[in-house]
C-alpha cells in the first residue's frame, strides 16, 4: 500500500505544474511570478476555465456574466444567519453555504463554476459582518472580484493597491497540482455528479488543519516577539527547545516556493504605499533573524521563508483577520477546483482505488434475532 | 499514471472485504450472508462505530442515542422547504440539509457519525413528503431506524416485515470497500477536517450515475416487459440489438455477487408474507429468461443477476418509488461512510496523490496591465 497516495499519480493535468525540485509553479501555461502580479483575478479566472487569456471582447462579458451572479439564494442568507447565531466558524458557515449553491439553477458544470467563483466572496463577506453582529451591504456588480470581496467584508471601497494586493494573492494561490481539497473535488466529479457537489466537498477538505497553506499560525510569533531587538533571543530560546519555526519550510518545495517571492513583493509594494508600515519591518526583521539563526542550527538544512509567511503578512496588511485567511484562500482556490471538475469531466474516468483489509474473518452472528430490539423499542421488528 | 486509480491500493480497513473472486462480501469480520439478514440496523451500525457488536445493555444506550438525534436544525426544515419549491432531486436536498447538520453542536467524530446516521431518515423522509405536497410528520423515538424512516416517509408504522426488508436492505449495502463516495469521504477527513464534512462530500460523490450501486433502471425493463409471456421475445429483440440487459453483471465480482443472493432471499421472504405477488413473479420470470438468452447469446462469459435487480426488486416492494433508490442507498452507506472516516482519522495519513502536467510551459502574459479591467469596471483596479 502507498501510504497516502504519496508519489502516486491520480490524474493528468493542464492546470498547474508544481516542480518542488526547480523551485517552479506554472499556472495553466504561465510562471506564477509572471501571471499572479500582473493578471487580474477574472483574467485568471478565465484562463483556468477557458485554456487560455481572454480577448478584452471576452473579459468584459465574463466579467459581466460574474458580476451578475453575485446574490445568494435567500435562504442561504437564512442559514447563514443562523450558523452566525451558533458561533459557527466560518468555513463551515462557507460550506453550508456552498451546499446551497444549486438551489434553483440547471446544472451545468461551467456555469456552476462561475456561480461558485462570484458566490464565494459574498459568502465569506457577509458571513463576517452576520457573525460581527453587523449587517451584510449590498451586492455591488461594478466592482472588481477582489474589490467586491472586501466591499462585502468593510462595506467600503477599497483603494487600488489593497484591491491588487489581494488579487495577487488570489492568483497566486488559485491552484497548486493535486493538493487534497482539489483532488476530493475531482473525486467526487469523476463519478459524473455536479460541480457544486464536488466544491462543497472541496470546502470540507480545505477545512483540515493537515490541508497545506492554511496560513493561521506564521504570523503570531511576529505579534508574540513585537519589537526587532526581541527577535534574536526569542527564537533561539525556541530553537533551543526543538520547536518548529512556524512560516520556513515547505513539504514540497526543496528550494524557494516561487509563491512566496510574488507574495514577497506584493508586501513590499503594498507596504510602502499604505498599510501598517511598522509591522512590515518588524515583520522582515523577524525573518532574516529567523534564517540566519535556523542556518546557524541546521546547516545542513535549507529553510527558506515559506508562502504561508508573506501570506499571513499581506492578508493582515490588508486587513483581513486571521479567522478569514483559510475562507480567503478558498475564496482563490475555488478557480483551481472548478477548473480541475471541468478537466475531470472532459477526461471522464471513475476514480476508484482499492482498499485493503486488515480485519477479523469468519466471526458468525449468534445473537437471537433482533430480541433486545423488539422488547426495548416495543415496535415493529421482527 | 494510473488511469483512475484502478488497482491501486489507497487505504487499509477492518470494514469491509471485497473478494470479486471468491463472491465475498466480509462486513467487519461477518459474511454478508450471515450478517444482513439476521442483524438489526443498530446492531451493523454498532459493529461499524465500535469494531464489535453490541451486549444487550449497549444495544439499548445505542438506541436511544440515536433515536434522540432525528430531529433537524429547524433552518434545515427551511432548506428543504425551498428546495422542494424548486423541485431540487432528493439527493441535492439531501446534500444541502446534510451540510447543516454541525449546526449548534460541537465537533465530535463518533457524535457527528450518530448524529449523520440519525438524521438522514429524517430528511429523506421530510423532504419527500414536502416535495410532493404533503406535511412532515412528527418525529418518533420509539421506532427502530428502518421503521422510523418508513413512518418519515408514509406516516405509518410498517408492519415488521416490511421494516425488515428494509432493514436487511440496508444492512447489506452499508459498505463495500473504497467505492467512490466512501473514498471520497476518507480524502476529506484525512486533512482532519470534521465527519459532516467529510458526509456532504460523499453524498455529493454518490449522486454520481459512475458511482457503482445506484440501483435505478434495473427493474425497468420488467415494468416494460410487463407480463411473462413477453419476456423471452423482449431480451432476445434487445440482444440483437446489441443493447445491455440492466440488472445482470458486475464490475467487482468475477462471480455472483453475494448481496444479491441476500436480496434476493430477503425478496422472497417479504413478498411470500407482503407486497405485490404477481409483480414478484413477474420478475423472477424476466429472470429466469434474461439469465437463459443471455448464456445462449454469451456462453464464455458468466452473468449473473446482479444486487440493482434485486434491489430495485425489494425497494419497489416495500413501496419506495425509484427516485428514493439511491437516497435509501445514502440512508444505509451513511454508516460506512461514517465508520471510514474514524478509522481514517484514527490512521492519520494526508491523502495526497500527485498530478503529472500535460499542457503548456513558458507562455508569457503580455498585457496591459490590468487595463480592460479598468476602463470598463470603472473601479479600483491599477
Amino acid at each position: 500500500m502507498t501510504q497516502g497516495l504519496e508519489g502516486v499519480v491520480a490524474a493528468s493535468t493542464r492546470l498547474s505544474h508544481v516542480d518542488g525540485e526547480a523551485g517552479q509553479l506554472i499556472l495553466a501555461g504561465y510562471a506564477v511570478e509572471d501571471l499572479a502580479p500582473h493578471a487580474t483575478f477574472e483574467e485568471v479566472a478565465y484562463l483556468f476555465l477557458h485554456g487560455r487569456l481572454p480577448e478584452p471582447a471576452q473579459l468584459v462579458a465574463f466579467m459581466r456574466d460574474l458580476a451578475s451572479r453575485r446574490v445568494l439564494p435567500p435562504v442561504a442568507l437564512e442559514v447563514l444567519r443562523e450558523a452566525a447565531a451558533a458561533k459557527t466558524a466560518v468555513i463551515d458557515a462557507l460550506r453550508m453555504a456552498t451546499a446551497l449553491l444549486s438551489l434553483g439553477r440547471k446544472e451545468d458544470p461551467l456555469e456552476d463554476s462561475m456561480t461558485a467563483i462570484a458566490s464565494f466572496p459574498t459568502i465569506v463577506g457577509c458571513y463576517w459582518r452576520l457573525l460581527n453582529g453587523e449587517k451584510p451591504v449590498e451586492i455591488r456588480s461594478d466592482l472588481s472580484e477582489a474589490a467586491h470581496y472586501l466591499h462585502q467584508l468593510f462595506d467600503a471601497v477599497p483603494t487600488p493597491e489593497r484591491a491588487r494586493a489581494l488579487e495577487t494573492y488570489l492568483n497566486t494561490i488559485c491552484d497548486h497540482g493535486l493538493n487534497a481539497s482539489t483532488f476530493a473535488a475531482r473525486v467526487i466529479i469523476s463519478t459524473r455528479s455536479d460541480v457544486i457537489s464536488a466544491i462543497t466537498g472541496a470546502v470540507g477538505a480545505l477545512k483540515g488543519p493537515l490541508h497545506g497553506g492554511a496560513p493561521g499560525p506564521a504570523l503570531d510569533m511576529v505579534f508574540e516577539i513585537g519589537t526587532p531587538e526581541r527577535a534574536e533571543a526569542f527564537i533561539r530560546a525556541k530553537l533551543d527547545r526543538g520547536e518548529r519555526i512556524m512560516g520556513f519550510g515547505h513539504r514540497v518545495y526543496r528550494v524557494r516556493d516561487p509563491r512566496a517571492d510574488v507574495l514577497a513583493h506584493a508586501a513590499e509594494r503594498f507596504f510602502s504605499s499604505d498599510g501598517d508600515k511598522r509591522l512590515y519591518a518588524l515583520a522582515r526583521s523577524v525573518e532574516t533573524t529567523a534564517l540566519r539563526l535556523l542556518r546557524e542550527h541546521k546547516p545542513d538544512r535549507r529553510l527558506d521563508t515559506n508562502v504561508e509567511f508573506y501570506t499571513a503578512l499581506l492578508l493582515h496588511g490588508i486587513g483581513l483577520p486571521t479567522q478569514l485567511f483559510t475562507p480567503t484562500f478558498a475564496v482563490g482556490r475555488v478557480l483551481g477546483w472548478s477548473a480541475h471538475c471541468l478537466e475531470q469531466l472532459a477526461e471522464g474516468k471513475l476514480i476508484r482505488p482499492q482498499s485493503v483489509y486488515v480485519g477479523p474473518k469468519g466471526l458468525r452472528y449468534d445473537r437471537a434475532p433482533a430480541g433486545v430490539a423488539s422488547s426495548e423499542s416495543g415496535t415493529s421488528r421482527r
